[in-house]
């Protein structure tokens, strides 16, 4: 299975895909969308690069699901407001691709990554390069998206394992209980 | 010109059509978009009936330009997150349309409408079904669209006066003085 990671934002949103194959977790690719090129005051404008970007992306490397970062509320809330917009714009072009999106928080990550959820970024950074075998520390935005495709992948495995639990359970007593998904 | 107002909201999204020929305008059609049959907690999806719902607008109505309302920073700071992702939905939805997107506020669409910013719902309402000859008042939502797509027309000849200034200034005094557009 292969995860598309998304860490939302209105100047830069981070992208990593990596493959789930059993355990293992293999690197394909990461990067940033910028939305630099457009004039801050040019909403509309910069959230199409965003929208067009992560269509890119789903069409190259053609994932099977995505997972997204739940974003901070930022004190301040025009801030907020703006960053939402951008999150908005990165699961509208998900969904429009007919991807199952998954959503998690920068803890969950950091938690999944780093096995403690108050991780600095630049631990997050070298969690993900031991975790994926990389040459080098990923920049700051794909590092968290690739967090969050691991932390994905992390979540899909235990589900799996529930699931083979689950029909233990069945096999012997008859019981199934159904997790919760999205 | 043929142009869609809409007011951005998760739960619902109005829009509203109106041709404007000259000094007049022209009611189109008008409505709301509803995410209400899709679960509270299923984000993604909710989006994706917005940003569905503004495509089958667009295509049905073929508009010349769209004007968005720029949404209020709630008190409740995850509300304000909720209404950006809505509203970016929105934005994207249009621009990948290939359609200018103009914004203003409630404030400029109660001037625009009601002749001052204070004006209650009930007041724009009435107003919107008095400046288009409507049989009834409009619904809230759908009248806020109208409201802006009224407003943008307003705008619109303004500029279109401030044009024929322009070019009358020109044509006296060689001097031409551009406008800032979006």
């Amino acid at each position: 299975m292969r995860i598309l990671g998304i860490d939302p934002g209105l100047q830069t949103t981070g992208f990593g895909l990596v493959d789930m194959d059993g355990h293992a977790l293999r690197y394909v690719a990461s990067g940033t969308i910028s939305t630099r090129s457009v004039s801050q005051g040019e909403l509309p404008a910069r959230l199409k690069v965003i929208f067009d970007g992560i269509g890119e992306i789903v069409a190259r490397y053609k994932p099977d699901a995505a997972a997204v970062e739940i974003v901070f509320v930022n004190v301040n809330p025009q801030s907020t407001l703006l960053l939402g917009q951008a999150r908005g714009a990165c699961l509208t072009a998900l969904v429009t691709n007919a991807l199952p999106v998954a959503e998690y928080t920068a803890l969950q990550m950091k938690q999944a990554v780093a096995g403690h959820g108050r991780a600095a970024k630049a631990q997050v950074q070298e969690m993900v390069r031991r975790l994926l075998q990389l040459p080098g520390v990923p920049g700051s935005d794909a590092a968290d998206a690739l967090g969050i495709a691991i932390t994905h992948a992390h979540v899909g495995s235990s589900m799996a394992r529930l699931g083979q639990a689950a029909v233990l359970a069945r096999s012997t007593s008859g019981m199934y209980r159904k997790g919760r998904t999205r």
